[in-house]
C-alpha cells in the first residue's frame, strides 16, 4: 500500500472530545470516523487491525472445536419472547416492525438464535458437546457511549455458545475456553489481561468471568487481593465488615440538627465518625416508582448491582417529593412509616452508638442500637468493597481496587435458555433432558482500542506485530533522488513478494511529516531509505517501540528485515 | 473437521416450500436455517463457502486498488436526508428511533456513508482517484423474499465506492472493475456470467450493468441479440416496433361488445389480431392514487421500469372503481374524459385499422386511426422487448429472452451524491468541483446460491474447489476395522498438516449414508478407505462431479491427492 493513496486524515492536535488516548490517536491517525453517537466507520488501518484480531480469535475458537456459523443481525421478536428476554431487557434492545407489522429486534447477543439454530440438531446425547460461534455486528442502544471504541452502540463481536449434557462437561469446556481466551490476549499483545469473577447480569446463570485489561481509564473497578490473588469485579465482590459493637448501649436521643443534610454535615455536627452513622440511600423501582430505603454504614457506598440482583427488578435513584412521606436528609430506621421497601446492609448488623435521621425535619437520633431499636431487621450484603477491605477468600484486609477495561466475558448459563426455549435431548437412559449451555464473548473493536491503550506513546499507537495493519513501513526520504527511489521501490516489491505487508511512503514531503505519519500508523518496523543512508550503503531499521535500531547494508537489508520479522512473531 | 461433530441436519426429502434447487439442497445439506421470512442463520459449511467467496472478492478488490473499510449497519437518518433518499425510498428501508428519539435507519446500501467517510479527506484533486469497499451485513425489507438465499431481507454484501475527478477517469475505473468482476465469477466457478445493461433504479446515475448467471430459475429476464451480442435487462432494453400502416383508413365504427373484457375476448369477438388492437393498461400513482392510462398495442406488455422512470414517481396497478370515470374493459383513447395521465406507447404510432374500447360499457370501436382520431398524442417507449424482437443495436429481429440471477451490479453514479451531500474538491486550477462516483456491489449469499444452482445434481451441490467448504472428504467405511481406522486417521492428519481442508467421516454408519452425506456436502474430492480397498492396498479417489475416479496405492495416496488438488486449483 502506498501511503499517498491511503484514505483518511492524519493530524497532530488532540481532539478536545477524546477522553482516552486510544480514541484520540485513532481519530488523529485516520483509523475511524464518527458517524453518530456510538457509531463509527473504520478506515483501512483499523479494518486491518480488527481483521487480524478476528483471525487470531477464529484460530483459537477452531482450536477448541468451535464451528464458525452466522446468526442474523435482525431477529424476530418471537425468538426473544420464547426466552422471556423480550420484556426483561430495557431500551438497550432496538425494537421495530417490518413492512407487514411483524415485530423485529436488532441482535445485541445471540443466545436465542444459537438455541434456535441447534435445537433440532441436538436431540440425542450422542451429538454433545458442541460449540458454535460467529463474528458479527451487534447493536446495543447504550445510554452513554464513550471513549471512542471502548463503549459504542454498534460493534463487531465474537460470540460463542457451547452445549453440554452435564454441568461437569460445561465446566471442563469453560476451563478450555478460559485458556483459549488467555492465548487470544497474549497473541494480541495483551499478556497482562486477567480474569475476574463477575456478575452474570441479563445473561442469567451463576458463574461468569470477565477478562480485564488493567488501566486507569477503564470503566470497571476490580477488587484484587494482594495476599491470595482473589479477583472480582467490585459489582460482585462480597463486602465483609467486622463491626465492633460497644459493650454498653447509649440511650436513643433526639438531637436538633438544623440545616444539615449530608452524611458529612451530620457527622461534623455530631462530632462522630461516618463509621458510626446509619445512612439512608433511597431508590425507586422502575415499573411503579415505589420507594426503596436502604440503610448502610455512613462510610460505605451502595453496590447497585448487588441491590438489583437481590430485588430482581430494575431501580433508579429516587426523586424524593414532599408528599412521599420521606424527609430528605433526615431518614432513619426508627419510626419510618409508609409503603416503602426497607433494607439493611450487613455493615449495620449488631451495631450500637449510631447516629441516624429521625424521620422528622431537622432532627437526628444518636445512640441508635440496631438490635434494640430496629426489631426484626434482616441484613444483606449491599455494600461496595473498598480499598483495604477484607478479602472474601482469605479474609485478610488486603483488597486493592484497580480500574480495568472488560475485553471479554464467559458465562456458565445452565439451562436458562434451553428450558425456556424447550430445547431437549434424549440421554443414554432414554430420558428427556435440557442441555447445559455456556457463552463466551469478545468485542473486537474494544479489544483493538484496548491494545492501543496498552501500547502507545504520545505520537501514536505501537501495534504488536500480530495485529499491526502492516508489518513494515518504508520511508523513502527524498524520493526524487533516483537512487533512493529505485532502491525503495525494489525493496517494497521484494518484501511484498515475500508475503510481508508493507506500507510505502514515497511522498514529496519533509522527513518530519513522514515520521509523524509513521508514528500514527504504529507499524512495528520502519525502514528509512535516504540520500545520506544511500551514500553509506545502508538503510536504517527502527522499531516503533524504540527497542531496536540498526543500520543494515543495502544488499542484506531484505534478509535482515525478514529475519527481524520472523523473530518478532 | 470430523463429520460426526458437524452441527446441522442432513436429510433426503426435498422440502415442499423450496422452489429452487439451491434452496432445497442447502436446507437438506445443513447449510442454512430459517429464522424468519427472508432471514437465515448459516451453519458451518455455508459459512465456509461464503468466507471463501469473500476472500476471492477481497483479493480482486485489492488488486484494483480498493481499500477495505467498514461502514455502520445502523445509520442516522440525517445522512439519508442529506442525499434526499430518506424520503425517496419506500418501505424497503427500515426506520426506527433510538432511546433518545433520534431517527435511525438500517443500511441497505452505503453511498451516503461512503461520501461521509471520505468527504473531509478528498478535498484536493491530488487525492483522486480512490476506491473504498466493505463486506458487511445489510437489511432490505423486501416485500417478497423467495428462493432461499436468492432473495432475502438480510444479506452479506461487498459494496465498493470509487471517487474520480472526471467522467473519463470513472469510465476507466468502471472498466477495470468490470474486469475484476469477470475474474471473481470465473474464480468462483461461474465463468458463464455475463454483464448486461441495466436500470440504475434508486441508485441514480445513467450507465449501469448487471452481472447475470443465466438460468431458468432466475428472477430477471434478459434480452440477448443472437446477431450482434447486444445484452440488456428487459427492464431497460428499448422495444423497437416496425408498424405497417394500412394505406386507406377505415371509418371509426361503434360495435356492441357485451360481456367482453379482456383483450383476448375482444379480438376473438371482432375476429382481429391482438396486433391490431389498442389496449389500455391502467395504474395509479402511489402518493395520490391519480390514474395513469397507458395505451399500447394489444400483443405487447408494459415495462413498468420504463414507465416509472418516465413518470419519475412510484405507481401501482390500478383499482378501477365505479366512480372513477373509467369503464374497465372498455377504455379507449377516443372520448376519454377525466383527470387522468394519458400515455401512448410507440407501438401505436401512426397505426390505423385498430380496435379499442369506446369508454362506454359494452362498446368498442373498430377502424381507429391514431393519427386521425387521437390528436396530439405523444409516443414513448413503454413496451417490454419480446422474443424475436428487433435488436436496438443491430436492428435485426434477433432478440432472444433468457432468465438470469443477478449476481452483481456496477453503476456510474455521476455527481448525484457528491452534489447533494456537498462533497467538493479543489481542482488543479483552484476551482471547486464535485467528484464523480461509481459504485459496485456483489451479494455474497446470492452468489453462493447461484454457484449451487449452476453446479449441482439431484444429490447435492458440486462445489468448485475454490469455494468448497472443504477440499477433501475422507470416508472411512467400517472404521471399526483397525486397519481402516489407522490409515484414515493418519491420512486425515497428514492432509491437514499439508494445509488441506478435510472433512473426515468415521462414523459407524452404512456406506450409503456416508456417501449421501458426502454428496450433500459437495466436497470436490472424496477418498474412500474401506476394508475391501485396504485388502488391495488402495484408496479410491472420486471427484464429486464424477469426472475423475482412480484407485491409488495406499503409500502414494497422500502425494496423489495433493497433486490432484494442485491441478484442480
Amino acid at each position: 500500500m502506498k501511503l499517498e493513496k491511503l484514505v483518511g486524515e492524519r493530524f497532530k492536535e488532540r481532539p478536545s472530545d477524546c477522553i482516552v488516548d486510544s480514541h484520540a490517536l485513532m481519530v488523529r491517525g485516520g483509523y475511524l470516523k464518527y458517524v453518530a453517537n456510538g457509531i463509527f466507520s473504520s478506515y483501512m488501518p483499523l479494518k486491518r487491525v480488527t481483521r487480524k484480531i478476528e483471525q487470531i480469535i477464529r484460530e483459537e475458537m477452531d482450536a477448541i472445536d468451535g464451528q464458525e456459523v452466522q446468526f442474523p443481525v435482525v431477529m424476530p421478536a418471537s425468538l426473544w419472547q420464547e426466552s422471556g428476554r423480550y420484556d426483561m431487557i430495557g431500551k438497550e434492545m432496538v425494537r421495530f416492525q417490518d413492512r407487514s407489522g411483524s415485530p423485529l429486534v436488532l441482535g445485541m447477543t445471540h443466545e436465542e438464535a444459537a438455541v434456535q439454530l441447534v435445537r433440532d440438531y441436538g436431540q440425542s446425547y450422542m451429538k454433545y458437546p458442541f460449540m458454535v460461534y460467529q463474528i458479527q455486528t451487534k447493536f446495543r442502544d447504550e445510554a452513554r457511549p464513550r471513549a471512542g471504541l471502548i463503549r459504542v452502540r454498534e460493534f463487531m463481536m465474537k460470540d460463542a455458545y457451547s452445549f453440554h449434557t452435564s454441568q461437569e462437561d460445561l465446566e471442563n469446556y469453560y476451563a478450555r475456553c478460559h485458556k483459549a481466551y488467555e492465548r487470544i490476549y497474549k497473541r494480541a499483545g495483551l499478556p497482562g489481561v486477567i480474569s475476574v469473577a463477575s456478575d452474570s447480569g441479563m445473561m442469567g446463570g451463576n458463574i461468569s468471568h470477565e477478562f480485564m485489561l488493567l488501566t486507569s481509564v477503564g470503566e470497571d473497578s476490580i477488587a484484587i487481593c494482594k495476599e491470595c490473588g482473589y479477583r472480582a469485579n467490585t459489582e460482585v465482590a462480597e463486602c465483609i465488615i467486622q463491626n465492633q459493637r460497644n459493650e454498653a448501649s447509649e440511650e436513643l436521643a433526639l438531637v436538633h440538627t438544623p440545616d444539615i443534610h449530608t452524611i458529612e454535615e451530620v457527622c461534623a455536627f455530631l462530632h462522630c465518625d461516618e463509621k458510626t452513622s446509619c445512612k439512608a440511600v433511597v431508590y425507586q423501582r422502575n415499573f411503579d416508582d415505589r420507594y426503596i430505603v436502604l440503610f448502610i454504614r455512613g462510610d460505605l457506598e451502595v453496590n447497585e448491582t448487588k441491590l438489583t440482583n437481590y430485588l430482581g427488578y430494575e431501580i433508579h435513584p429516587a426523586v424524593i417529593t414532599e408528599e412521599c412521606g420521606l424527609h430528605a436528609g433526615y431518614i432513619g430506621p426508627v419510626g419510618l412509616n409508609g409503603d416503602f421497601v426497607v433494607l439493611f446492609d450487613r455493615s449495620l448488623e449488631g451495631m450500637n452508638h449510631l447516629s441516624c435521621g429521625a424521620n422528622v425535619n431537622e432532627y437526628h437520633y444518636t445512640g441508635l442500637d440496631m438490635a434494640r431499636d430496629v426489631e426484626g431487621a434482616q441484613y444483606h450484603d449491599f455494600a461496595k468493597i473498598q480499598e483495604g477491605g477484607i478479602c472474601p477468600h482469605c479474609k485478610k484486609p488486603a483488597i486493592s481496587i484497580s480500574r480495568g477495561i472488560e475485553v471479554g466475558n464467559i458465562f456458565q448459563l445452565g439451562t436458562k435458555y434451553t428450558r425456556s426455549m424447550n430445547m431437549t435431548y434424549i440421554d443414554n437412559n432414554g430420558e428427556t433432558q435440557y442441555p447445559v449451555m455456556g457463552c463466551y464473548g469478545i468485542g473486537i473493536g474494544r479489544l483493538a482500542a484496548s491494545i492501543c491503550e496498552a501500547h502507545h506513546d504520545e505520537y501514536g499507537p505501537i501495534w504488536p506485530v500480530s495485529v499491526a495493519p502492516w508489518q513494515v513501513h518504508i520511508c523513502a526520504v527524498r524520493s526524487d533522488d533516483t537512487g533512493v527511489r529505485a532502491y525503495a521501490d525494489k525493496l517494497y516489491q521484494e518484501l511484498q513478494s515475500k508475503g510481508v505487508e508493507v506500507i510505502y511512503d514515497e511522498r514529496a514531503v519533509r522527513a518530519g511529516v513522514m515520521f509523524s505519519d509513521a508514528d500514527l500508523l504504529g507499524v512495528p518496523f520502519r525502514v528509512v531509505v535516504s540520500p545520506r543512508n544511500m551514500k553509506q550503503d545502508i538503510v536504517e531499521i527502527v522499531s516503533r517501540d524504540k527497542s531496536f535500531s540498526a543500520s543494515v547494508p543495502l544488499e542484506t537489508a531484505l534478509e535482515e528485515i525478514l529475519k527481524i520479522l520472523s523473530d518478532a512473531r
